[in-house]
Parts: C-alpha cells; sequence; structure tokens
C-alpha cells in the first residue's frame, strides 16, 4: 500500500501558503500577480516530484505522469476566493502531488499512473470552473472576452499578461483518464458536529439562481397616501416572505436556499422606493427539487404581478448548476479506504458546494472527500482543519486511488 | 394691494434651478459645493431687493427687512433631496423675495416688513430642520459632531468647510417676529384629482422613524444547512412582513408607514447574510396613532428577538417629530385671499410631508399655502407644478401676508 509523506504534504501545504497569506488566510485570485507566481512554483514542485509538468494556454498547472495509462486525474484550484482560506481547493492539489510521489516511491504502486491538475479559476474571479471547463473543451472562446474580473479585465488579457496564452492547452485523453478524484474542506460543520473525520461525497448539489426586480413609482413617504403607493421595497417584502414559505413546503432534508441580497432604490428613509431587487438562490442534488422551486419562483412572480401595482421582472438565471452524482464504485473505493483507515468515522454526504468534480462528472468518474473544516467555517481567512485530518484525507484518498488503478489493469 | 411680479418670480425660479440642474431635476444637497454656491446667488438677490441679507453661521440665508417691526418671515428651503424636484423648497423662498419686493413696489405696502428665510438643510443631509431649530436656539451643539451627512462628512466639518463657521446665528427676535408663512408644492395627489389650486394646510402630521438591525451570521449558501442558520436577511423580510401587517391594523385614514430602505450584508449570491438593516417611517397628524405604531415596532422587536437566533437592534429615533397645528388666524388669512384670488379652487388640508413650519409652529404663529404637484410626484427629477399655479400661490401669499401684517399695526 502506498504510503503518504505527512511532514512533506504539510510541509508544502504551508510553502503554497505564503503565496498571498494574510493573517490565517490567503488572498490569491485566479491570475492575479501572486497567483501566477504560486503557479510557477506548482509545476516546479510538480517537476521535482517527476511529472511532466506544464502551465497550460488557459493557466492551469498539469502534471502529467510519465506512466502510460490507464490514468487518474487528482486535483482541485489553487485560486482562493477574495478573502479566502489556506485550505480551500490547495488541500486537494497538494494532496494528488503527495499521492503521485507515494505512487512513485512504493514498489507496488510505481507503474501506477497519477496526473495531478490545479485547475485555473475554480472561484469565478472570470467564470466558474475555467480550467475544468476547458479540459473538456467545454469552455466558450467568447468568454475570453466576456468573462471579466471586478477589476472589468478580461480572461483573455489575464492570460496575455500572465504570458499563458497561445500555449497549448491540457485536455482529456479519452484512452487515457478513467476517473477523476477531489479531495476538499467540507466548507461546513456537519463532520465536526457528528465527530466524524471523512466525508464520502455522494453528489454535488445543482445550483440555481434568479435575480427579481421590482419597479413601481419613487414617491413623497409624506404626501402619498398608502391606497394610491406603488411601493416596490414593501413589494419585495411581501413576495420574499411568501416564497420563504412555498420553499418551506417544498423542501428536502437538505435543501437550502438564500435571499443573499436586496437593494432598494432610491434607498432613503423619506421616499417610497421606486424599486427594489432581491437575489434568490437554491441548492439541491435532487434536479427534481430544483424545479419545483423554480416553478414556486415563477408562480410566486405571477401572483405578486397580480396583487400589487408593481411590475416584477424575472432575470434569466444567474446560475444553473446541474446536480453532479459522484460515481458509485469511486464512492465505494473511498468509503472502504475510510473505513480502513478511521472505522466508523466517516459518512456518505452531498456537496452543498460547487467544485470542479461537477464539471468532469458527466464525462469522466468522478469522485470526492471531504475533511473537516473546524466550526464549519469557509471563504473566510478563520478556515482551518486539524493537521491529524489533513493527513488522514490524504491517506485515504491514496488507498481509493490504488484500489480503483487495480481494478483498471 | 401688493402685486406680484410673475415674469420676476418664474426667473429667479429658473435661475435658482440652474445651481444642481439634472434633466427636470435638481441635485443640490445641503452644504454640496452647489448649494454653497447657491447661496451666495441668493442672498445677492436678496440683497438687490434692499434686504439686509446673510449667510449665517449655520448656513441660513436670511434676508432682513430694513423696515422696523412687527416683521412677518416668510420662507423655506433652498436645499433638496439627493434626486430632488426643482420646486420643493426653492418655490417657498422665491415666494418670499417676490412678497418682499412686491411691498418695497407697492405705495401701500412698503412700511410692512417681510423676513426672507432659506432655512439650512431641511432636507435631512446632515439632519432634519438644521436651520429652523438653530434660529430658534434648539439645535444642540453635539449635532456639530453627530449629524453626518452619508459621506460621513460631520455637520460642523461640511460649515467648516463652507466657511460659514464662526459666523453670528440669526435667532429668533420675539420682538420683532409676530408669524411665519411658508408656501410649498403639495408633493402629493390632491388637489389635482380635485380640480383645485390652493391648499390652506390645517397641520402637519407628526413623523416618526427608526432604524432596525438584524445580526447574524456570515456563511456559506451551500454548505449551511437551514437549521442552523442565523440568516440576517430572512429574520428582516419576517420582521417587516410581521410589522406592516401590524401597521395596518392600526392605522388611522391618512396614516402612512415606509420601508424606504434596506440593506443586506455582504450582499453576495451565494453568501447567507451576516447583516441586515431595515428603515421603518411613520407619519399621521394624530400623536396618539404615532404612539400606537411605535408600540408596534418595539413589540415586533421583541418577538423577532424571541424568534430568530439573530440580534435585533433598534435604534434610537432617527425622526420624531410631533404633529404641528397650523395657526387658525393665519389659515383663515390664506383662506380669504385664496377664495378671492381662486374662488371655491381652494380646501383646507393637512400636510402628509414635513416642514420648516412644524419647527416654528410651537413657538411662532404659522401658517402654510400649498400648489398643486402635477401628477402628485415629489422628491422626484419629475416634479413640477404649473406656472399659473405658482403665480397664483405667490399672489394669494401677498395677500395673506399683507392682511396680517396690518392686524400688527
Amino acid at each position: 500500500m502506498p504510503a503518504i509523506n505527512p511532514e512533506r504534504l504539510l510541509a508544502d501545504l504551508q510553502r503554497l501558503r505564503q503565496f498571498g497569506a494574510v493573517g490565517n488566510g490567503v488572498v490569491r485570485p485566479a491570475l492575479s500577480a501572486i497567483d501566477i507566481e504560486s503557479r510557477t512554483w506548482l509545476r516546479d514542485r510538480m517537476r521535482a516530484a517527476g511529472l511532466d509538468a506544464t502551465i497550460d494556454g488557459i493557466g492551469t498547472v498539469f502534471g502529467r505522469s510519465t506512466r502510460p495509462g490507464p490514468a487518474l486525474i487528482i486535483g482541485s484550484h489553487t485560486d482562493t476566493q477574495p478573502q479566502g482560506g489556506w485550505l480551500d481547493g490547495a488541500m486537494g492539489v497538494m494532496y494528488g502531488l503527495e499521492v503521485a510521489r507515494a505512487f512513485a516511491e512504493s514498489g507496488d504502486c510505481a507503474d501506477l499512473a497519477v496526473d495531478v491538475a490545479s485547475w485555473m479559476d475554480e472561484e469565478g474571479r472570470f467564470a466558474h470552473f475555467v480550467g475544468s471547463r476547458a479540459f473538456f473543451e467545454l469552455l466558450p472562446e467568447s468568454e475570453f472576452e466576456t468573462a471579466r474580473a471586478p477589476d472589468g479585465e478580461s480572461l483573455g488579457a489575464a492570460l496575455e499578461r500572465a504570458a499563458y496564452a497561445g500555449r497549448e492547452r491540457v485536455c482529456y485523453e479519452p484512452a487515457r483518464h478513467r476517473a477523476y478524484l477531489e479531495a476538499h474542506v467540507e466548507q461546513g460543520g456537519r463532520l465536526e458536529a457528528d465527530g466524524l473525520r471523512i466525508g464520502v461525497v455522494s453528489a454535488i448539489v445543482g445550483i440555481r439562481a434568479f435575480r427579481i426586480s421590482f419597479e413601481g413609482e419613487q414617491n413623497h413617504a409624506g404626501t402619498t397616501p398608502m391606497a394610491v403607493r406603488r411601493d416596490a421595497a414593501m413589494a419585495l417584502i411581501r413576495f420574499a416572505h411568501a416564497l420563504d414559505a412555498r420553499f418551506a413546503s417544498l423542501a428536502a432534508d437538505n435543501t437550502v436556499w438564500t435571499f443573499g441580497n436586496i437593494t432598494v432604490s432610491p434607498g432613503a428613509e423619506s421616499i417610497v422606493p421606486g424599486g427594489a431587487e432581491l437575489y434568490v438562490q437554491f441548492r439541491d442534488a435532487d434536479a427534481g427539487v430544483l424545479d419545483s422551486f423554480e416553478a414556486a419562483v415563477r408562480e410566486c412572480v405571477a401572483d405578486a404581478t397580480d396583487q400589487a401595482p408593481v411590475d416584477v421582472t424575472l432575470s434569466g438565471k444567474t446560475t444553473d448548476a446541474a446536480p453532479a452524482v459522484m460515481d458509485p464504485a469511486l464512492q465505494t473505493f473511498i468509503a472502504d479506504a475510510a473505513e480502513r483507515r478511521a472505522p466508523s468515522q466517516w459518512i456518505r454526504m452531498p456537496s452543498g458546494a460547487g467544485h470542479d468534480a461537477q464539471v468532469t462528472a458527466p464525462l469522466l468518474p468522478s469522485g470526492m472527500l471531504f475533511v473537516p473544516s473546524i466550526g464549519g467555517i469557509s471563504h473566510s481567512f478563520a478556515e482551518d482543519t486539524d493537521s491529524d485530518d489533513i493527513v488522514l484525507g490524504c491517506q485515504v484518498l491514496a488507498d481509493a486511488a490504488e484500489a480503483f488503478l487495480r481494478t483498471q489493469r
């Protein structure tokens, strides 16, 4: 069995953390100067591990095993949120590197091929899942112009700036690539709350989101009788309250919904608001639940239009990601390894967050493994995981990778 | 009888409109650069009319008649809402100037004293009624530090910037000042709907307002189960919905309430909001109704604190203006003049909007006159009034002013 090297894994994670470190957290958004610097370092670490490593034309760092296939890809992302945690993405990439090294050092596993990937821009600074989509040739050329960072720079311009533009892009090789594995911090509090150490991901939830606009008539808050008002904020409050109740009646066990932003225009104490906008997002692993939620949104929009003298408009979907079921065989390999390394300290669970594995899953058998997040905190400088859990997760992943690859001989 | 000069009145109104003109509307918030510029122009116009004019230590422009008292003050304000109408406030000030000029030109009235005021910051960019409160020495010194514009600048700092700080403040002179008259656009649609041209204001409604803050916990919108969320936006929606229903059950015929702004923090599609804030304002001419509404706010805050794992905090009142009854004798002078100039085309009515006259009314007999607002629109670039109505209102005010001052000899 391959034995990972805990000290080496943790040391590389700490070194990667230094690129963009701010207190306990990391600021390393995709294609920022520090992100570009870290990619060069990562490529060199891959080369030092004997991988045929490159930063490709989209900025993905890919370390190809020199062994012939069949190969397993292990990866995640090294870009961060604007105020990110040090493990979100980074841990999954360094797991891939450590598993590749552990295989190379183990007589038994030295002939097993592990390719390691750090996909460009998982967090969506320009657009979500840029690297994994490009790998499967699912990235429209138009996004080089339309996908833009908050500062306005286009993806294409940023790739030029990084000197990645024009390089060859690493792509999916059907004859070689048999599966994808991704490890990640949970980003929620379920494992910790239940005293567990490994989550075997059953599915990544689908996400749909809308913006709903309310257009009434701006007027004076003192001189406009209630009966003649066309109050956009009041219409929004009634709409949101009704929609929340509908959602609660339709929700499955793990469905979540969020009204992440509300804006009111012009937004003054003494003015009846003429405009208002509501963000609505919901997630579930079952597309049927997503469909029922979407129908509820559309019905509430129709009801609101009937009830209030305010125009209610539903935007096109601002997010529309289908649920992704993780490959049952890969789930079993991870579960078996977890049971061996941490008996009874693991569960199967859905992922409420999005991951590159949702891009790979429809095209390549994909599996995911979670380790606990302390306090359930994520997308925050405070994100952290116990070292013992980091090490355990990597060993479980190595075991599962070996077991899978042996079935491919 | 004094005859006002319609062309001169309208020309001055159009000139004032150019300070901060944006389309049909005006952007001239108190102590903005353009407001400061307009005050100098106004002072000079007052001087040209023979008034002893000054911009005082609080920024109020005051044109004192050179005649001995008894004097009548006619005024309003020239600051605007962030997106204001061109007549709101401005018309009442220019009426004062035109009446002063008409008196000076009329043999009969040349000995009658009219002082003209443009009170600082009626609209409450820093705090409501700054100028009229200062005139009666009702402005606490602490507000120079605590009253702040949306950009964070304090009233004191803004007065320094304008070079008004340190100047003498114009104050109420009990031996001289016998009454206050203010004309204004209606800011509602009642006169227009009934085909009327003059409103004789019976009372100004009281206003109370609060900000209510919701503090929960920011978290990931995918990985945080509904049961453990401390969602500030959802708490706000439930609170606002419940409060609106309570208000509807308590309202008198003319009570109005407005939730003029909602903010959510950090305000992103994929983040459970950790903070939210709601503005609540209500108005009625009956203090008992205001008391019952305030009690409802406090009960809903207590209920929300019990029901949700979110901290709900009620600010001190952001506005607290008592209802103000207009002086019956002044109402009669205005009504008599209206009946003479526009027979049967006037009514007595309450003002749903706040005005400086509510500050003056408890201390000095005060009266108000309304002219119609086209479409009832106000606090909007679209605010407007027919020129014929603007001219009529000024003539009615001049007649009423003369009649009142003759009783004071």
